[in-house]
């Protein structure tokens, strides 16, 4: 498992750098270093210039630069999920308000094309001209770049209540999900009977996503809930660590080698023998917002902190080891016999054995004041993706919900599960397996 | 006053094309033109290499690369003022819980010290070693490049009151702000003794900012309010145009050339001549949340948004004028006699005759769901610094309330004014002048 994870850290390395912006000025000083630095050929200029920016590329090129780009909406499994994360989120749930499965369909239909359209940049649907219509696409996104923005859908146990006859296509792994110890849920943020995971590297981006798939769903759909996210952005990085999470701990080392295709069948992928075949290559995806008791996490020792993780916090490295993607060795004790790593602390439960895994693909969030303590409401919108949420989210989420150090920091107010539909093909549609 | 736009402008494209991110695939796919393309030599192999970020660079090199960057803490004038928007800002009120002004005094000097170091990209205090006390960081920010980050400190009016004995140091210019039309203010989003504006172009190093001045101040202040925003990050907006609010409409086209130092010290900075000596060099910030009715706005048609602001969407030209920055004349009429741009058009308000001007830094926020109408709470946080609000902001906004067009699609839900004290120079503190 640690060949995992050098092999996946290899590979974000190798496509940090590759990906890495660096500043025009950064390329014109360095077009300065002199004779021996960067000669620009006749032809060269243009080139330079051009990717600069500094004069017009020609029409039709993609408009994007920087760590803009494009992935793409359809595949064999969804965007979002074994995707590198992006800089942002904004996360959506949607309650229907139609009792008609043909709407939808038709709903289902129209935001796959309209999904596709922002993953490549473009406008959500084509202008008519006709300025006395409401315009096709909300503007706000005009001009900027794809900024590799993804758009994942899934559906929730309520999608398969008696609205729609669909519920003995129910998955046996779409289950309620069961009460957590440390649970402090609020309806407000949790359930849905579509869940919408947008990721981009621009907030604005993101936004522009969800408020015109609201829009498309006029009358079909209304938002339950939503939560935007944030992680540190790649160019205030340029080491391409591991983010660290708001308590200051890097969060998702442990994570699954994302290119370990055999892996991501065991860990993400709904298989074909699994019982439910419309799901065969989707994913269930759990969302926790988990607030953070940041006030008190900053009055605790650094000791508590890294005994509550079970890892340095400078280092991110398992206590007791020198480096952040070390082995976690459970028996490891110091010279008087005690654990190195305490057996209550985050990293010991949530690794355990090390054989339950998910894929992790969490945000930090900052929403405001909670008017009612003063304090911060701030905090992680944890997503994991599984194949099977029973086997994997639930019952790790029990042991850590159960006995977790880190509960005294941490409450969970937020909760939602959903089963992520399989990819789609050009000229198909999200959820088209199931209906 | 045109002219000055276009200055101010070129002034910023060129600004904008010398700090634009390029990524390093850019790079190497530039370096693989061909031989006519960029040759590079074999000192200059090493550089290019190092600005890519691919080995090394000597150790104290700044950590940053791309819109990382440090702007200045110290100054003549506060940063955050006239300094190039960056991409996200966090905005905190915080109310003093302590009555004594020594207290206020040392608060100041620490965050003094604190800001600073922020703006250079290091921990706020340093570590004392000793892993039984608390953190003197926080950590979140641990490996992130400074990100251009500046704060910038005023205080309110109530910061007068009977409490610290400094009534009579009140200046004239920090009245209490007026009811304008169209406010419907919400206590949680208005006032505070200190208001701090945080912007960074990384999200997470102004959390950090925040949440750290908080726990500095622990004792003496609590927070009153907090309200996160973003604009388009640079990466994703490769042309370098004017921002586009949530409505689709640029906002900050008729923004103040903040290069022109004449007009700076006639917009925004205040003057000893002014009446109040300790806020020369300062200014006055005005915050306001501005909702936006996103869902009515959005079954509008587009002549109507068009005739709302004055403008055209796609291009920001001035209505009946071709290009962005073309100069907005109210006397225009079309064929029938009817002026191009509406009198009671956003633009047509706020532009008057031109002699009343505002330095505008808004921002735009979601924050979730407003759960009582299931319609999204985004908008606009509106910022604007100005040399004497009762003159200038609140003339403005008087107009606007009464008339402006927009109102039909915007709510006025927070509102606040403070006086942001001049520069501090080395070895000073923020609101050293008035103490």
């Amino acid at each position: 498992m640690s060949e995992h994870q050098d092999d996946q850290k290899q590979t974000q390395m190798k496509e940090h750098l590759l990906n890495k912006p660096l500043s025009r000025r950064d390329l014109l000083r360095m077009a300065g270093i002199g004779g021996a630095g960067l000669l620009l050929g006749a032809a060269g200029v243009s080139g330079v210039l051009e990717a600069a920016g500094a004069i017009k590329a020609p029409e039709n090129k993609p408009n994007h630069a920087g760590n803009g780009g494009i992935v793409d909406f359809y595949g064999e499994h969804q965007a979002g999920i074994t995707t590198p994360s992006q800089n942002f989120i904004m996360f959506a749930a949607f309650d229907l308000v139609t009792v008609s499965l043909d709407d939808v369909r038709v709903l289902f239909q129209a935001w796959t094309a309209a999904a596709a359209a922002v993953s490549r940049g473009e406008t959500v649907q084509a202008e008519s001209g006709n300025e006395n219509l409401p315009p096709a696409d909300t503007g706000e996104a005009a001009g900027l770049s794809p900024s590799r923005t993804t758009i994942t859908f899934g559906v929730g146990a309520s999608f398969f209540d008696s609205r729609f006859g669909l519920a003995a296509r129910r998955p046996a792994a779409l289950v309620d999900m069961p009460a957590f110890g440390g649970d402090e849920l609020r309806p407000e943020w949790c359930g849905g009977d579509i869940g919408v995971q947008v990721c981009s590297d621009d907030m604005q981006v993101a936004f522009h996503a969800v408020r015109n798939l609201a829009r498309i769903g006029r009358g079909k759909v209304v938002l339950r809930w939503t939560q935007e996210g944030f992680q540190r952005t790649g160019a205030a990085d340029p080491a391409g660590s591991t983010p660290r999470n708001l308590l200051g701990f890097k969060d998702g080392t442990g994570n699954p080698d994302v290119t370990d295709n055999r892996l991501m069948n065991e860990v993400v992928w709904a298989q074909p023998e699994d019982g439910t075949d419309w799901m065969a290559g989707g994913s269930y995806m759990a969302v926790r917002r988990i607030r953070m008791r940041i006030e008190v996490w900053d009055r605790s020792t650094l000791a508590d902190q890294e005994q509550t993780f079970g890892r340095h916090r400078s280092s991110g490295a398992p206590l007791g080891s020198a480096n952040e993607f070390d082995p976690i060795d459970l028996n490891a004790k110091d010279d008087t016999g005690k654990a190195l790593i305490p057996v209550r602390s985050h990293v010991a439960l949530a690794h355990g054995d090390g054989s339950v895994r998910i894929l992790r693909r969490s945000y930090s969030y900052s929403s405001g004041m909670d008017n009612k303590t003063g304090q911060l409401d701030a905090g992680l919108l944890f997503i994991c993706f599984n194949r099977d949420s029973r086997k994997q989210f639930i019952p790790l989420q029990q042991k850590l919900g159960q006995n977790d150090a880190l509960n005294e920091y941490i409450v969970h107010n937020g909760s939602a599960l959903f089963a992520c539909f399989p990819g789609v093909r050009q000229g198909g549609y999200i959820g088209e397996t199931l209906f």
